[in-house]
């Protein structure tokens, strides 16, 4: 086939990883670029002049850019191992939830850091009442697509990093379901790939305090 | 077929406008329920639970909400005249735009009636960037979505609403690609019925910079 499939991401940005998860879960070889966000590459300026922003995944010299729409594009081009389910309303719910996580709970979640006392605690109870969302979306089920890891399972990755950088706020004793599903997933070595290193937790909280959605989409 | 499609919608709101006009390019038949946003529906709150907003289709008691969800469900549950093109990197590129329009566009003509000053002034050039990005999609092509309309097209109705309301940000002289295309579109009777009534012009105007963001999506 001669496909050259690149991608442009950053370590740290839970967008980049998801790719590289999605690209894992195809099976797809391709090329690594770790742009240092304080200097980026010219090829990401020029693949991405929009947002200048990673993940860029780079196809045959024709750029992708923001996660989910790299992750359907590759779905699309890619068919083995489908990440969306067939039928289209449960695509539907696939991506309202998805949206959901982008939307809602990364911007809340970004507000953790950045607040304190009465307006800490009321972040800390919309997050609740998010979290709750998604542990009702796991009933019944192995993984968010059901029996098998797919597109709303690469999304909510975004669990696995709070849990692994202690966060308190997703407790066992609230939230089952996802604790039973952030072991599930651990289990699996594509997944553990995509993870921020051991040694790596401690910066990886202060730089999603600082800049949470500034580097990345 | 049986098929029972309805709309909770707003008048005012371009989310639930821009599914009126999916439904009508389509030509599929719906019961349409305007909500009062002060005193919604029970069965918007039960359809929409997540969100509580505006615009939710129900396809045979299914509800589905989020705008771009939902024409992404419409488009794979009715294949005629279809809003994607049939090629992934082109669909990617409608859904970078549509995203590029409802995640960053639309918050800053938001911030359009919030600022003053020196901070206008910056907002003013940050929405002719934006729609700089806009225009020059639209070289050598009829429509964004190319010799017919599509699913940016849909999503770019925005752009019709700033011209009918009379904001001066989108000029003539700096978007003549832009004007040609609203010319174009203002010409189909379907997307006449989906525009703001000319009387209700100037209330959507505050209604747009009171609560831009907190009404539908």
């Amino acid at each position: 086939m001669g496909e050259e499939v690149k991608l442009h991401g950053m370590w740290a940005s839970p967008f980049s990883r998801r790719v590289e998860l999605a690209l894992k879960l195809k099976a797809i070889p391709y090329q690594y670029i770790e742009e240092d966000l304080s200097n980026k590459t010219p090829s990401l300026l020029r693949y991405n002049p929009v947002h200048k922003k990673v993940p860029v995944l780079v196809h045959n010299d024709k750029p992708v850019a923001e996660s989910m729409v790299i992750i359907e594009y590759m779905d699309e081009t890619w068919e083995n191992n489908p990440f969306l389910p067939r039928d289209p309303y449960e695509r539907a719910m696939a991506r309202f939830y998805a949206k959901f996580i982008d939307d809602k709970l990364l911007p809340t979640l970004a507000k953790l850091g950045q607040t304190a006392g009465k307006e800490k605690e009321e972040t800390i109870k919309e997050i609740h009442e998010q979290l709750k969302v998604l542990e009702d979306k796991l009933k019944g089920k192995q993984f968010f697509g059901g029996q098998r890891i797919g597109y709303l399972d690469i999304v909510a990755m975004i669990l696995v990093w709070l849990h692994l950088t202690g966060q308190k706020v997703l407790s066992t004793e609230k939230f089952p379901l996802i604790y039973e599903w952030i072991e599930r997933v651990m289990k699996m070595e594509v997944v553990n790939e995509c993870l921020i290193p051991e040694e790596k937790r401690q910066d990886w909280i202060q730089l999603a305090q600082r800049a949470p959605k500034s580097a990345s989409n």
